[in-house]
């Protein structure tokens, strides 16, 4: 019986000259694959460079995290940029990050969207084209992180047509609506706290497909990657409980370049 | 006979969003290496796109020009930046370039250091040091440009050391002094204005490898490229001069990667 | 009989470190009233301290033009920034400004939003509000440019509340809606370029208190100030056309401290 | 008798974003000055509005913190900025706090300049002398903090000149050399990291006028502020200290406006 694969993958690289951000030594070694920030929302040449090497020493694959020029916003607003602009920040984002990764003898495995760039993908699917396109121009190896949801079918075109693959992420600490969305963080109940709850979720997506919505349907959810995250003791604490819950169950916990 | 080669450098892809600078149209025709500023010190992604597709079209080769993170001093003013920053603010810049190359399938051929900072390493060879370390963790194959002068012996040591090529430049239109160095711009007669005599003593360097200094000794001088400038009508007429001067005596233009 | 007065406001002050941008020496004697980027979508300290220089030789009266922090997009990308980071980015680039005013002995007449931030407060009250408390928390003295329309009788409730002056601001080179609007610039026929057109058009609105749209109807427009540019030589022409028509009428060019 | 006042002052509002960067809430009760920073090493426009309400809260006095515009090197690199760029970049920071004051029905006291820029001054008067130009334009009823020391006189006819008023700092933690200067962070012993050994240093600079030097030798050193930290607990704890030992003493811990 073939052991069910599934990635970790977290946000890290967030510090910026004298500002630290994240327990990137301490969450690094718990996931799979690390999404570095690059210098735009958050990261700087320096921080890029040793986070790098924090996930190389710890052989977690790499992956570039561009997000907006918005440093005091963290990425984390809607900037209305052109599509183009867009597809600008992307390319350069992905090889600032090539460039450590090649200066360490390594490569990057995937790219995944920042806040505000990331959910107005998921709004706008011409930003997912936009996104796929500058990844595959700059290298058809990479792999596109995506939210998985409803329009699954559309976001697998969109990688089919530009000759990439698609990594389908799931939230195990979101709540999701029956059509494959995620409640929005405005509403009551739309983050859960409960660490063993998330982590059912996680396995009952993992070995299932399948999610409970908050109004207890249940719907179809097939994902590649769980977002995890390190920004403080709890946090970490969460990523060691769905990491044991997955390892219990015989669910190994790897890079999507592996399994993709 | 073989024919003698040259190579013409000039800084360009210096705008800025809404700001134009440069008449890169212009001049990149005339030219056979593109130094492309990379978003610190001049430049941002979309501009970076479109120089690289304009030297693309004129079968101009790419080259990454790294500055300082000094956008509103434009990357001339000394920072006092570690080398280890330098190195990080090298990778980061050679590999943003190397992104927006690859998109268009090509690949970048050189680096050459902007302002401050090529003028901090002409004066501290730490830093053409940390520099080439820089390149040469990222691309072996790239050459990096450096100033010619009395130094020549210890940084073909540096290139060797790093494993990368070298090239030499040249500065035609400023006044050299009899150790090689160049004539302190704040000296009078630091600058040479008269078009024929530039083109004369690019031609002489180019076919007799010696220049004739501001006190009128003359001294040996080997260099690969000659910088140039496409900021105003002038500085191109400036370029067509010393092209033509050079085709004239049988000088053939060719980027470095060519005959080095 | 006494002198109508108009306002003729321009953006200036838009260069940043080496680049120059718009012809601030040549509109500056043209207008009543300058609107002085900050730093933040364009100029920087050197320019802010110029840019007062010069409208202060020219007896022009000085505002703040503060935008988005957003120097690459200059300003003209909508950022969903909050009400309170609105309120802190005018509250921090009117100070700036004033600084550079009191060091030459001047005060801030005037307070105009830039580019995107300018164009969601028209769409957003809640953003005209979110300023107007800015500018009046700093200083109940400065007047605040806002866009004539429908919603006068809304923006002077607004300055009312705030206890601060709101001067209106035509676009004499716009066509309008009947409702009193501008016809979007993704329209045909948004922008006149005729100039003798938008001098007479200009006029109309500062005699009658009228404007003729688009459609060819004809409604009530009652403005303070004409906003004209500096941006080239053939928007200079414009000032001028613009200027002699005025004056040949009677109207005098005034800024709106003397007659709001 | 009249009762001894010295100020104590400490750097805050170095937040930035997401990023959060010293104890503000904790320090600010603490001192009697705050240097808060103005957006360009450090500190962004919201932070800068908190900060002064902090200060607003516990009658603290506010001053502008100026720096180089170096967010990622927290302006603590030299930057070979020009005396004019300098003076430019003083005059902004100043103004951009003034408003947040302003807006909070508050007025500036004093401006401390930040890192580097307050490095280099110390080696070079010629920027003592622009920045005391800057305050002196904007405002002279602004206090400039300056580095007490050797050059006293010099920096006392700098603020003659200019009509400001001069405070002289001192520095409890650091070791000092007989001719007045601090002894060079790279040496050993520059650093004093005994609380009571501070604390009795700083006593004996208040009561006395004299410090005890590396060697041994004593010299004299007149100071009005005391330059303490809140990045950390520990920090904290030592500015407890200072205070305690010098109200037991019967020192008044008072701004430098109500004594200079």
């Amino acid at each position: 019986m073939p052991l069910k694969k599934i990635d970790l993958n977290s946000d890290v690289g967030e510090s910026f000259g004298n500002y630290k951000l994240g327990l990137d030594e301490q969450v690094i070694p718990l996931i799979s694959s690390a999404n570095i920030a690059c210098g735009f929302h958050a990261g700087d040449p320096t921080v890029m460079k040793r986070t790098v090497a924090i996930a190389k020493a710890n052989r977690v694959a790499l992956g570039a995290h561009p997000g907006f020029p918005d440093l005091v916003g963290f990425g984390r607003r809607n900037l209305d940029a052109s599509l183009d602009e867009i597809k600008d920040y992307v390319t350069y984002q992905i090889g600032a990050l090539q460039a450590f990764a090649a200066a360490q003898g390594m490569e990057l495995q995937h790219v995944k969207a920042h806040g505000a760039l990331y959910n107005m993908a998921f709004r706008n699917t011409a930003i997912w084209q936009a996104i796929a396109e500058a990844v595959a121009a700059v290298d058809r190896r990479l792999i596109l992180f995506v939210l998985a949801g409803s329009n699954r079918r559309e976001l697998k075109a969109i990688g089919a047509d530009n000759g990439i693959r698609m990594a389908f992420e799931f939230f195990g600490d979101r709540a999701y609506n029956p059509d494959g969305s995620l409640v929005s963080r405005k509403e009551a109940g739309a983050v859960i706290h409960d660490h063993q709850a998330v982590a059912a979720k996680v396995l009952k997506m993992v070995k299932e497909g399948r999610v409970v919505c908050r109004d207890g349907s249940e719907i179809e959810m097939a994902a590649d990657t769980i977002c995890v995250h390190g920004d403080n003791p709890a946090a970490l604490e969460l990523v060691k409980t769905i990491r044991e819950s997955l390892q219990a169950a015989g669910v190994e916990i790897a890079a999507p370049a592996t399994f993709l």
